[in-house]
């Protein structure tokens, strides 16, 4: 308990809620770490696609900047409107299942789910990889470094969502600085060097489709959209008006990322920089304008955190996410349930574990798993969009047609994309997100069909007298020899009925006459059943006693009171035989057959 | 239940326990493969240990291999002695604690056990090592290979005594007579082939004390006497005349072995066998003689299957020695129920997962282990010859005075045996057991210590009224809703007593609004608290409401009842709160409450 509370802190009062909520500035460094530091490797991917047909593709790694640019103009704008009309919380699941119906909606969900676990392994590994391109020799411990961040954050955000926005405003705020910083630098420093040109082209390239490599870079780059639907599903944690603060902060969000990614891209064309396998593109940027001093530590160390903090915007959208899940029943209830600091805790802990897993399977290779990851997005997105243009058609309210059509064209945009990316990304490793898609929905509907299932099985209709449902009150009391624990539970079957029975089951002769007479001189007051047992087995005749007993009251109810010890350490449970609990699970089975423990408990 | 009764067969009764028994010729194959299986290294061993010398060391070969035989005749007399003077079963463990007090006899009960589970790790790994001698393609799968094989063996001991006698009589024999054949083949050629003769010395051997060398080999070449104690602990597995048969079945067995051990040495000299990684000394031996034809071959084989089978030894007298100090209360009571097919289960269990997690850890190389194993064995050979030559002077009976010298030389031979393998030892991994050891008898006195004082605290004398002994019954009903499993508690409730009260946590308010509504209108003849919890959790507002309660009624008794669903499925556990499992949890250590399930059985 105390190590909890050291961890976690004291629990907050659930009347406390709107105290927890977040301004505009945290709500930035929350929401935004995501988006923002894909960044940091963005144009990284759009090089190493493009790198394949010769540099002289290279001279696409602007046009295709732009289109990307382009395209979180439109998914921002759409959101925007989204946000604005789902005031209440309208992640792509709400959206969707609102409007489309149940399967998109889960389509949407589960997408969204799969790829919030994957952007904590994908940002934690990414964060993990900038610190090794600075500090080569911790490149073993990899795997290792990146499970500590992954605990790190875990911990935080059990701590609540505002401490969280305060351990992580900081850092996002040093990066924006420190990006925009190096942009500028590299302005100035332009001036003086001259760009370098392009122009080899791989022997192979002629076989190859240009358009295909070009389109597979453009997919390669938009990665840079995930995380950018965040704040849709996260507009309850903002301080009220919610959707107005909200709304402000995706603006600030989306007007950034263009800057940086323009920035980034523009200048890396401008420098000659080529990705390289052991330096990222980034890091080449920064060393070329500043070479190997403190700023170019302070941008190597910045983009470190706000890739490990860009998991932080997955623990604030998961557990939202999968809590709205859990209430609708179509995940397990836990989820639905705020911990003691008001956040939930159970998604929290689970997104941490599913992260975990997915990094030792991966070995913290970052390259393996972004093709996974924008698959997700993008079926989430689109689904939401399409879902919007239904939502203003159902309304018609005022200026409803503008609305549809910025959505419409978001939808038809990010449908594109998908299947660009679906396409592209298959034999990657996009087939796995396909599948388990599917596979997550079908588990869903199972779940729902379980809960309603359930819910029908238990729902009361008719009413309950207040008369005594049984005929008759049988007590067995299962002993394994003459001593104190037996005793509590004799008493305890008489304070139940006065149709008390002992059980002994027979295995040993002389054992068996010693309980006997034992029995009769401590006078119990209870007659002893004695239970042959040709194969040694306990419980089987005492199961079988009970039947004949049931088969004798057919109206009556059965209580089996089973001594239980309770030891003063852990480990001596190890040292006594488990039969009373394998007997309990037995009995679990029983209809009209009730088992309790009274318990013994041991001073030493 | 029905792929257990497919591996291990179906129960035997217990009055079936004397046909159970074994002949003389299936124990020679139960007891005698561990110590005639060491026959397929021992050498080996003691050639690795001499060749450091150079090769001139050689020649110590064959009077250490006398001085082993020698060894293995006085260690067998000594047994001999001790198995019809405890004709009931006189490990080390027993002889060592009637004779020479408890710890002495915890010593070698923990030396033993610890060396059982060290014998199964060796005897599979050296097995599948002559197999990969054989087929150096299956190197790779050694280890899956190795735990294959014990879980064959395990399996195999589970279905009882007599079945495993039958099963493993054929491979010892096989390999006794193959080996026989090999020693007479090695003869009738050595008569047309002359002996290779060796002087070559190491530059560094003139520093290095050739005793050193010599003493370190012949510790090497103990490792030979393991399993020889075998018979004295299983004197229980013999058919009547019990003491007899064994004994005769340990003469037989330390005749083969010496006879095997001269045999193999002797030839191995002769021929100028030299030890090499790859091919084990036996496997070179027989291709000498046999060239690689199906005589080789089907040496290799009973090789590999007697190494493999010498574990089986450790499964005949670890569960047995372990089911004798647990009825001694010296380690988990489990280990000494009997189970479905009249062995010890539970020990037969528990050393199968020992060696198996020893064999990943060690990753099944057998030159690592091998130094650990001696150490065991003749720390209970020399406590045994001491206790023995105790019991014959507490006895003073006719004759008495040369069975105590018998066992003393034993006592003192073996005791200068054990000095020597320690030291010689220590450094290559004879000190783990040295430390092992101790602290196993440690944890044997701890779970002593636990078992005495529940004995004690258990321990009734007087006399019990049969009068009731609550002056009230209090039962309360945590419920979560109005529904069908609430039902079921509350009427078993009323079965209990007149003073019923459910309990509900208030969370949600509407929530709460609705069950006081609907818990009304429903009549349910019982009065509902509502408990109000600021922190969200809806354990602790219950058990204040207990603790309330036990305040109010100081003399009286108070049963929580708590509906429990009972799902169709594993997995359906998974999607409902464990809050009725948690809170059973905390009322196990409340005095005078006693909890209690009542099944909701779901019906899909």
């Amino acid at each position: 308990m105390s190590i909890k509370s050291f961890l976690i802190g004291s629990p907050i009062e659930t009347i406390k809620e709107k105290h927890e909520r977040l301004s505009k500035t945290m709500g930035l460094a929350v929401f935004a770490s995501d988006p923002l530091s894909s960044v940091a490797y963005g144009t990284e991917e759009i090089l190493f696609a493009l790198v394949v047909g010769g540099t002289a593709f290279l001279n696409y790694l602007i046009p295709i900047a732009v289109g990307i640019v382009i395209l979180v103009g439109i998914v921002a704008t759409s959101y925007y409107q989204t946000i604005h009309a789902y005031s209440s919380g309208g992640g792509a699941y709400i959206v969707a299942k609102d409007n489309l119906g149940t399967y998109p909606g889960l389509v949407a969900g589960a997408a969204l789910l799969i790829d919030y676990v994957l952007t904590v392994t994908v940002s934690v590994s990414a964060g993990i990889a900038a610190v090794t391109s600075a500090f080569p020799t911790l490149m073993a411990h990899t795997v290792f470094l990146c499970l500590l961040s992954i605990l790190f954050i875990t911990i935080v955000n059990l701590r609540g969502v505002r401490e969280t926005g305060k351990v992580f405003t900081l850092p996002v705020y040093i990066f924006i600085g420190s990006l925009l910083l190096l942009i500028g630098a590299s302005l100035m420093k332009s001036f003086s060097l001259p760009q370098v040109q392009y122009s080899e082209l791989k022997e192979t390239t002629s076989n190859i489709f240009p358009v295909f490599i070009i389109l597979k870079a453009f997919a390669s780059g938009c990665a840079t959209l995930t995380g950018i639907e965040a704040v849709s599903n996260g507009v309850k944690a903002f301080k009220a008006p919610e959707a107005k603060n909200a709304g402000v902060t995706l603006v600030w969000m989306a007007f950034m990322l263009a800057v940086l990614t323009i920035g980034i891209a523009y200048f890396s064309h401008y420098y000659g920089i080529l990705p390289n396998q052991n330096e990222t593109v980034l890091s080449q940027l920064a060393r070329t304008i500043f070479s190997k001093g403190p700023i170019y530590y302070t941008i190597q160390f910045a983009t470190a955190l706000i890739l490990i903090l860009a998991a932080n915007t997955s623990y604030s959208d998961f557990p939202r996410l999968s809590s709205i899940m859990a209430n609708d029943r179509y995940l397990p209830r836990q989820l639905s349930n705020r911990g003691d600091k008001l956040v939930f805790s159970n998604g929290i802990l689970i997104l941490g574990i599913l992260a975990a897993l997915l990094l030792v399977l991966f070995r913290g290779e970052t390259h393996l798993l972004i093709p996974l990851y924008a698959v997700g997005v993008f079926t989430a997105f689109t689904l939401s969009q399409i879902g919007m243009v239904k939502h203003w058609y159902k309304d018609r309210g005022k200026g409803w047609l503008k609305s549809a059509v910025i959505n419409g064209v978001g939808g038809l945009v990010t449908g594109v994309v998908l299947v660009i990316i679906a396409v592209e990304k298959f034999t990657h490793g996009a087939w796995i997100i396909l599948i388990a898609i599917p596979m997550l929905v079908y588990l869903t509907r199972k779940m729902h069909q379980h809960y309603l299932a359930v819910a029908e099985q238990l729902s009361l209709t008719s009413c309950i007298t207040g008369e005594n449902a049984y005929s008759h009150h049988s007590v067995i009391v299962p002993v394994s020899g003459v001593q104190q624990a037996v005793i509590g539970a004799i008493k305890y079957g008489k304070a139940l009925s006065d149709d008390v029975t002992a059980v002994y089951v027979y295995i040993d002769p002389a054992e068996t006459q010693k309980v006997k007479e034992k029995w009769d001189t401590l006078c119990m007051g209870v007659k002893l059943e004695i239970l042959h047992s040709p194969y040694r087995s306990v419980t089987e005749p005492i199961i079988d006693y009970i039947e004949s007993i049931r088969e004798q009251y057919k109206d009556g109810i059965i209580t089996v009171v089973l001594p239980e010890f309770v030891p003063t350490k852990w480990w001596h449970h190890l040292l006594h035989n488990q039969t009373a609990l394998f007997l309990k699970g037995i009995l679990l089975f029983k209809k009209g057959v009730v088992s309790t423990s009274v318990p013994f408990h041991l001073r030493k």
